[in-house]
């Protein structure tokens, strides 16, 4: 089992942020978390950092010593880019760099800022998370490959937009109290159907919008934390085939079947042992895929569980108790960290959805890539 | 101390392959690690991979699962992006995961295709390893920046253009045997300072070629290769400001300093027990800072080196026998890794210039980020 304690966290407030750097944005949720775990920053023995596309919105590559800088620490600084998995990816590297004995307090998060380019500019940047010469060049769009694994999944699963449309109702009416969410406005079953379509069957409500925002957690060995309440007790990743059309199916994401297998054979517990989910919903067909590749529904079976209420906060499993990506807000490279953020602090019982899940204490985040071609999987406990 | 052997390293010649894709380039390199390991890629548990411009020259990112589809594995694969350091530091962490037994078998490399684009258009998306707000925005390049370094060099240290022409002649004799380098041509000490000025007071030949290629090393740990002969027994990195103008001093590079520290102090080494050494000299300059940051040489001493003939083939300490950076090429994100693959090569005695190291045991490698914003560092040991 893995054994490492998380003793800090901290984000922004997703939303739009033009007036920031991305560089400051980082800093804040830095200091945020290096303050709830009583840290400096030159107490940092290693700092591990997710940016997607920086390279394209800011036009900042070599991001990590950067923000080592933004942050007040000179210890070893990595970035590490995986599509929209890039923190959760940095979460993983950070706890391998504990787990190897070359760190004791590492800070991990990640940060993106869209705000720079248009939507047509977002969406280009967005699509160099999938194969430019299969894909791109022909054409796709990430909605449009989401609309491709969502069509297919209503022609061989069943499920209608109506059971995705529940999914964006929950994850706004989760949104509405937490004080960090980009939307925190409650939408309807109508609102979803008859908005606007970005790529049919999705339309504008099944897409997660556009995000500026940072998050971060300090992550400590057992040895220096030996009496933390809230520990990782699993890491696992999981990848795919680039392009929807290499692999097998367009309704099985085995990336994150994987991830999960690792994680929570590390930490020793069945997906049945987890009491509540932070899921990768950058649509709503995403968080039902989710689902159904983590083992907790069969195939097909997960399409109606946010509309059964099995999903809710009222529900026997509640899944993005955030707001998820689709109405907390998806700065691409922060997400991952945010999750287990949001993990964190609705395990403690401070977060305005914990009253949900009084008596959880086994959380799970799932981070993707592109469509699913990675996944990050971390299993969060208290102790 | 670290004891991770490498047991597969492989190269693509350096060059200009302009009608290849990057995944066939890493494909290729990967193919030849794996078959030199006598290994399937099937049998590789993780990997590591480095990457500097992707998003902006094949408009790809996300590249780590691209790559591993073109390996033919379906093992996690990561990304680590650190401007030039990419692959230094994807080996880093590719160690890591060895020793936190989460791999036992790791591949591990880098890949750069720079051709898509012309030389403004590189120079720019190698800007933007540089301090956007401070640096690139008010009109820097990465040979501007490095002609600043240079000069500050004359005026604080000494040293002439003339020494610096000395490591460029040094560097392209070293190539000349070696057929995956992309310049295999003498020059000479004139040829080197009646060329056009790049950014004075450096010139063409004080700076390396843009180029294609992909390097990659198959990485074990003690258990599954005991007996092997070719350790890596120390790694460490390095972090710095990213802008040079919030460094202390434009002729320190501390980055490389602490990074050396660590894995020299892992490997229980002292820079005097090296045999041989691959430095980053992306510059001419560059060369001699890191042998300056290594403690090899006072500060001032370093310039000479190569005039006097300390760092040529013959000389007590032989630097970038490979022909380095200057020569050899550097493909951006495959020069961390390169450079390992050369030392091996060179320890093996299968290198076009082993004979002038007969009795190498130890070598060490020094990957270096932006302005040495990053650097990462190896020790590779025979044993």
């Amino acid at each position: 089992m893995c054994n490492v304690a998380v003793i800090g966290v901290g984000s922004t407030p997703f939303g739009r942020h033009s007036d920031r750097t991305g560089r400051s944005l980082f800093a804040d949720a830095a200091s945020v978390a290096l303050d709830d775990a009583g840290l400096t920053p030159d107490e940092v023995d290693a700092l591990h950092y997710g940016n997607f596309i920086g390279a394209l919105t800011e036009r900042q590559g070599h991001q990590a010593p950067l923000m080592a800088e933004a942050v007040g620490t000179r210890a070893p600084a990595t970035r590490h880019e995986q599509a929209c998995a890039s923190s959760g990816v940095a979460i993983h590297h950070a706890i391998q760099s504990i787990r190897a004995g070359s760190a004791d307090v590492v800070l991990v998060g990640g940060m993106e800022k869209m705000s720079p380019l248009d939507t047509a500019e977002t969406t280009e940047a967005l699509a160099t998370a999938a194969d430019e010469l299969h894909e791109v060049r022909p054409g796709m769009t990430f909605p449009g490959a989401y609309a491709l694994m969502a069509q297919r999944y209503f022609d061989e699963c069943g499920g209608t937009s109506e059971d995705l449309a529940h999914v964006a109702v929950k994850n706004h009416a989760n949104a509405l109290e937490n004080e960090y969410a980009q939307f925190q406005r409650a939408i309807t079953v109508a609102d979803v159907l008859e908005a606007p379509r970005v790529a049919s069957p999705l339309g504008l409500y099944d897409a997660c919008p556009i995000s500026d925002g940072a998050s971060a957690l300090v992550l400590a060995g057992e040895d220096v934390a030996p009496d933390a309440a809230y520990r990782i007790t699993g890491t696992g990743l999981g990848t795919d085939a680039l392009a929807l059309q290499r692999r097998e199916s367009l309704v099985e994401t085995p990336a994150t079947t994987d991830a999960a297998r690792r994680a929570l054979g590390m930490a020793d517990r069945s997906i049945e042992e987890v009491d509540l989910l932070e899921v990768h919903d950058c649509f709503t067909i995403a968080e039902v895929l989710a689902l159904e590749a983590l083992g907790l529904y069969d195939r097909g079976e997960a399409a109606g569980a946010a509309r059964r209420g099995e999903t809710t906060a009222e529900g026997v499993m509640p899944v993005n108790l955030s707001g998820g990506l689709k109405a907390k807000g998806h700065p691409v490279g922060a997400t991952g960290a945010s999750q287990v953020v949001e993990v964190v602090k609705l395990l403690r019982g401070e977060h305005a959805n914990s009253e949900a899940v009084p008596d959880a204490t086994v959380g799970l985040a799932h981070n993707a890539g592109g469509t699913v071609a990675s996944a990050a999987v971390h299993v969060v406990e208290e102790r």
